[in-house]
């Protein structure tokens, strides 16, 4: 039920976001690397008989036109600055495939498996490039130059919040004295930052105040971190049903992933071996998670996310905001932090 | 002599420039991240009797500061904007060592050599990031925002062309059917798109009419065409001494540089055969360069390199400019496209 409201308020936002981020696209020229760009965002064409190729769920995007909403502004309006937003978590999937060696994304193989690392470093330096120059148009659509400028910065202030995470994330892979607090360090950068960007830009795009600006952001913010973990329980539980991601993957690439910390900060010294020694067959894997479900791993994530979200639609009740999109929000951050797959 | 004077005029910026990067890098957190940026960028501490890392020459900075004072600003208030072109042009670099595999930068191991891949792109989308929050402040130094916002634009566009240009740089490799027309569509924009961004946002910095940000980002333009095919010169005839680089060396990448696309066209099939088995001897590679030379490449270069300094001379003619910076620009550019090194 959640699913299907979340769903289509999704889809409410993507078709015009989609338009924003083809229409940047369409003047670049007829060069291999916009057939990249394309491609990695689901915009490429397909033929007759080809199912259509896998986009995100532009998460993001939809959080940007809310909050423009929310604070009175147009959803319309907001579609450059939403835009903008896609295309900057775009090329940091882009380049993350490349420095975490994932061949695949969204089922099909990664831009640099398909096209190779000089490429796809190129082909995500692009979107970065292309992010600020649909941003720097916002006055075209009537925003205001100062207001234009601001969005510029948040973005890259959360572009390079992003490069933080990244940065901490693979330090921190493997290794044995990673704190609950790094991680949650590492995840207000690598994700949450994005997501209170989104927010953010929403609000100033739609004439929001500076409080209620400050609300949305925090909203994101916590949402954030409250997505992350879902998908640290995905990445070690997996999904319910064959639709869902294997169990386990999490605990094969060495990530510091909250269950895990949670579990070598629970049992120790048993687990920490096995990690240092390296987890490679399913089967292994697979018992690792049960047994991490059994000491409440597992439990101790979902407490965890549940009171992110919590805080963040509190963050929602104390400034003056649009209903209907409040509750949009509401239903949304409700949709992704409990989602299963 | 030239040379000389053209060393007086980078040094005249190259401080100015450098404190602004620093105080960018200053507001970063205490992770390693920030100590790949600052090595990348020649600012590392280093400890006594370790002598200095070898920065970059900050042409870039230098041309923008200059155009500013040539429609009348001033040098400091373009600081922020050289700086940012400065960080755009770095994290370029940053990632294209990773993209070419070119292990060592001016004399020290790149970044990917040192830190790994998947670190080097990050530190490169940082630098990125931070080149526009820098551009983004500029209104802190009394820039209007809307010309604050043209330089976002300016430089991002700028920063996209450079993309383009690399995508086309790495699929020319190897291929047999490049033109003279096809490489120059290609160093338009991976190297000359910067040199005039640079120009034309020291011009729109400075408060100079749209004109003259026209005549100076056309003479940016035009000097970046023939510094690429000096770079061409050099890359395979080396420099004059044991200072120089060694000779032969696209041969060896298996570029399609500006002499070796001259020399396919002269003689054809044999050069064309030596190139496809791949060149890998030094032997080999002097022989052809040598060859190459008494076909006429060499000087079809030089003769090529020097019309594009006169057309971007020329562009500065019609307008008006200050004197001074004028001619500084115009000794800054001679030596560019004439260096030896």
């Amino acid at each position: 039920m959640e699913r299907e409201q979340a769903g289509k308020i999704l889809d409410r936002f993507r078709a015009v976001v989609d338009m924003e981020i083809a229409r940047a696209l369409e003047k670049g020229l007829d060069i291999p690397l916009y057939d990249m760009i394309r491609y990695h965002l689901g915009l490429d064409r397909t033929g007759a008989g080809t199912p259509a190729p896998a986009t995100g769920k532009r998460v993001r995007a939809a959080l940007c036109c809310l909050s423009s909403e929310a604070v009175g502004g147009e959803a319309q309006a907001a579609a450059p600055a939403a835009a903008a937003v896609e295309l900057i978590h775009s090329f940091t999937l882009l380049h993350d495939d490349v420095a975490d060696g994932d061949a695949t994304r969204r089922g099909r193989a990664a831009v640099w498996k398909r096209w190779g690392v000089a490429h796809a470093i190129t082909a995500g330096d692009a979107l970065f490039s292309l992010a600020n120059l649909v941003a720097a148009k916002l006055t075209e659509r009537g925003v205001p130059t100062a207001e234009s400028l601001a969005v510029v910065e948040e973005l890259n202030a959360a572009a390079l919040a992003v490069c933080e995470g990244q940065q901490m994330d693979i330090s921190y892979e493997g290794r044995a004295d990673v704190s609950v607090d790094d991680y949650l360090a590492m995840v207000e950068r690598k994700t949450a930052a994005l997501m209170a960007a989104a927010c953010g830009a929403g609000a100033c795009v739609g004439g929001g105040s500076v409080e209620s600006a400050a609300a949305l952001r925090e909203f994101g913010r916590q949402l954030g971190l409250g997505f992350q973990i879902r998908d640290d329980i995905l990445g070690m539980w997996g999904g319910p049903s064959e639709l869902g991601k294997p169990v386990g993957t999490d605990l094969k690439r060495n990530k510091r992933s909250l269950p895990i910390l949670h579990a070598l900060d629970a049992v120790g010294g048993k687990l920490a071996a096995q990690l240092a020694e390296g987890v490679t067959s399913d089967e292994e894997a697979a018992q690792i998670a049960a047994r991490m479900q059994e000491i409440g791993s597992r439990a101790f994530c979902e407490g965890m996310a549940r009171s992110f979200l919590a805080r963040g639609c509190e963050a929602l009740e104390h400034v003056n905001l649009q209903v209907g999109p409040r509750e949009q929000l509401r239903v949304l951050a409700s949709y992704l932090v409990e989602r299963t797959q």
